[in-house]
This record gives C-alpha cells, sequence and structure tokens, in this order.
C-alpha cells in the first residue's frame, strides 16, 4: 500500500480468493467538524477493498480500475476504528462486481455504517500505460 | 475545512448559492501505485463540494449528512491538480440532490473525469448530538 | 396490485417484517429484440418489492416513496420465470435502505441476475395528497 | 419498438448522434396505487432512452447491454405524459456513460422528475447469442 491509501492509514487485514478485509485506526485527520468520521474516508475504504478483492481474481500483470461506485450511509460513523469487508459478487473478463461493508468498531462491537456496490475492470498493466499518452 | 478534508488538501475556490467550487494540487500522496489520481481521493471532494453547496441553502444550526452517492470515472486521472464543481438539483427539507464533476487539470486544459450523484440530508445539529448518544 | 405492477404482472410471493419476495411469469412483453427479459422489468420488480419491505415496517397511513435506486445487471436473463428478494438492512423514521436481488428461474435452477440498493422514504398518506396541489 | 417497451407504450421522439428522446403517453396502467406515475415505468425510461443513445455511436451489429444505472426520484410525477431525454457523456469501446433526465408534462409545463446516470457495454451481437448457450 502507498500513495493514498497509505496516507489515508488503510491496512491489509486479510486476503482471500474474492475477498478482501482492511481496516483504519481513527484519528483527529479522519473525521470531519462534528467528530463523525469522513464519508470520504469510508467510500475511500469500500472502492479500495473491494479492488483489492477483485485483484485476487485476476493474473497479476492486470490492474483493476473502477467504472463506478455507489454507497449508502446507513448510520453515523464515530468510533475508534473502522472495519471494510468486500466480496466479488460478479467475476468476469470485462467487468466485475464487488460489494463493501464498512463496519465501525465502538467499545469491542461492530455496527454496520456503510455499504457499497462497486463495478471493476481488469485491464492489463499495458493498456493502463497508454492511457496516459492518449488522455 | 479541517480534520480529512484538510488531511486531503482539498480547499475552497468559490461559494455561491447551491454552489460550491474546491480544487486540491495533486502530491505523491494522492496517487495510486500506477501514478494516477486515486479513485477515493475523487469520491470525497465529490461528496465534500455536493455537501457544501447544500450548506449555503439552509439556515447556519444545520448540518448536512450524505445518505448515498453515486460516482462514474469516466477518465483517468493523472494531471497537477483536480478541480470539482457541485451544484444542487433539489432543494428540500429533508433530502437535497447535488451533481459534482470532478475535472483532471493538464497542461491548463480541464478534462471531466467523474461525476457524481450525491443524495443529502439537511439534520439540525442539535439532533445530530443525539445520534452519538443512541448509536 | 394495481396499475403498472399489474401491468408488468409482478406477483406477490410472501411478505415477513422487512422482507418481501415477489415474482413474474415471463412472457413476450418482457423481452427485448434479442429475447433478453428487459432491465427496466427487473428494475421495476426490484424498486417495487423493496418498497414493499419497507411498507411492511410502517403504520398503515403511511406510503413508501423511492428517493433512488442503484441496480447492477450481473448476467443477461432470459429465462421463464423471475423472482424477486428484497429486505430492509436500514430502517429509519425518514429514511430506509433495501436489498433487492432478482433470480432467472432457468429449468428449475435459480440464476442472481440483478442486484439494487434502493433508498426509501416513509411519507404520511396526508402530506402525499400534499405533493399534488404544490408541484 | 417492442417487447416490453411497446408494453410500456414508450415512443420515439428524436434521435441525434449520442443522443435520443423518448415519450410516454400516460394511462391508468402507469400509475401506482396513490395516482402518482410508477418510479419502474420512469427507471425503464431512463435506462431505454440511455441505450438507444448509445446505440446511435456503435456499428449496427452492435447491441447495447446496460452494467448498471442509479436513478434519483426528484420530484413526484403525476402528470398526462412524460419525456426523456438521453446523452451520452463518455463514449468508449467497453463502457460508455449516459444521462438521462425524465420530465413531467403538467398543463404544457415540463418538470424535471427524475436523473439518472447509465452505465452501457456495447456487444457484438454474435458474442450476445453466447451468453443464453452459456449462462
Amino acid at each position: 500500500m502507498q500513495g493514498f491509501i497509505q496516507h489515508c492509514a488503510i491496512q491489509v487485514v486479510s486476503v482471500e480468493r474474492g475477498r478482501f478485509v482492511s481496516t483504519v485506526k481513527v484519528g483527529p485527520e479522519h473525521r470531519q467538524q462534528d467528530d463523525f468520521i469522513h464519508a470520504g474516508l469510508i467510500a475511500t475504504m469500500a472502492d479500495h477493498t473491494a479492488g483489492y478483492a477483485a485483484f485476487t481474481l485476476v493474473p497479476e500483470e492486470y490492474r483493476i480500475l473502477t467504472i463506478e461506485f455507489k454507497i449508502n450511509f446507513l448510520r453515523p460513523a464515530y468510533g475508534e476504528r473502522l472495519i471494510c469487508r468486500s466480496r466479488i459478487i460478479k467475476e468476469g473478463a470485462q467487468v466485475m462486481v464487488g460489494e463493501s461493508e464498512v463496519y465501525d468498531l465502538r467499545q469491542g462491537e461492530e455496527t454496520l455504517v456503510a455499504k457499497a456496490m462497486v463495478t471493476l475492470a481488469p485491464v492489463h498493466q499495458e493498456r493502463l500505460k497508454d492511457q496516459k499518452g492518449r488522455p
């Protein structure tokens, strides 16, 4: 993990075929003005974790791009740690679909705070390089 | 701006009634392993900027919560700066809907890289405090 | 069931607290030009069934309005019958969230062909009447 | 137009490159129990019209499949006619994105009642036939 994911302090918990779990120890830099955890961090986890769940299903020279995602914020999040669990519900050579559930840990108890559906595309890394040359 | 938005270095550009524009000067902490700008940052901008566009339409003692959003990533983003423009397309006392467009600035030219629809709820700040007491 | 739901021939299978199951016997009027079942019918089932799942959780003088929904079409649907199962994953006085899964029945076997997240609002029927007076 | 689109009485208004407009004269079979126009019909128009807007951009032997869509219902619809305007905001060989706006016609005036983002995939008709053989 590097770049934005490292900057957000999102860490790997576990990896299985088609599944990925990540976590964040929540600090003041993850919150908004009313002390709730920012929806943007929760969305970033949901996207990232679904992408890595998809990555377990493709050859190593492939990258996963997010085509789109939708996320519902079900309850306010304000605990000390977030946990995101993603699984791929549709495999495919051109389009994959993942689901991410984000839980807020409060005094040892997990509360489901957000759920996302993520549409992903596996792309060969050589094709990815092309995309910068031809914007 | 503070907390996660400051941590992401998202800055205000301009505010009008029902409209908000924000920007980020992109650094290495905003990118992913292939040097593209991370979808999570783009989603965070889309959510945050729509929320502030909604905030211009409510009394000061109200907060804006994101009920849900959906974002399509239209083209890879890899430039030096992002600009997000949001506007509210549906006002309402209980539900508002905003649209956010995120542009990637490359050598002075803007490319639309993502578009989001954001469903928002104005909530009185007193009611917000309750939500932590009763999780 | 009446109006559009009757016109689409969507029928109740079962009702539980927070859950609803519906079905359609697929005819030529449900298909598109390549003989697949039309995405619009699938979306209509997903919306309708989630709405009725929410309706089991409110007093009888309330109606359920759909704020928004998102649906992923996971696999082409072409069988003889569709079954839609919805459940409410977030109750609330102002906003509810439901999930709908649509299955295609082919020679007695079910295939998941679509999944939706539906954001719903319970509204008192008196307030609903107002909405026509003040468009 | 045939099958479900004909069954819903959705008609073509106009076609341009990347754009499509459709309409429905609303009858009792399009409404729900409180006399509002059913969200399912509105969603069907949004999906169908975006699909045909995409179809103007591909060779004739291609079909357009809907990968997913998201629709916000902005205001209750109860007029005598619906009009849906779609345009493609992102062309692509594998993924296209369209936007659909649905207007309700009441005494000659149009009101925006719903807005959708639709993710579409152009697929060669030969590949489509395969999909039934290998479910």
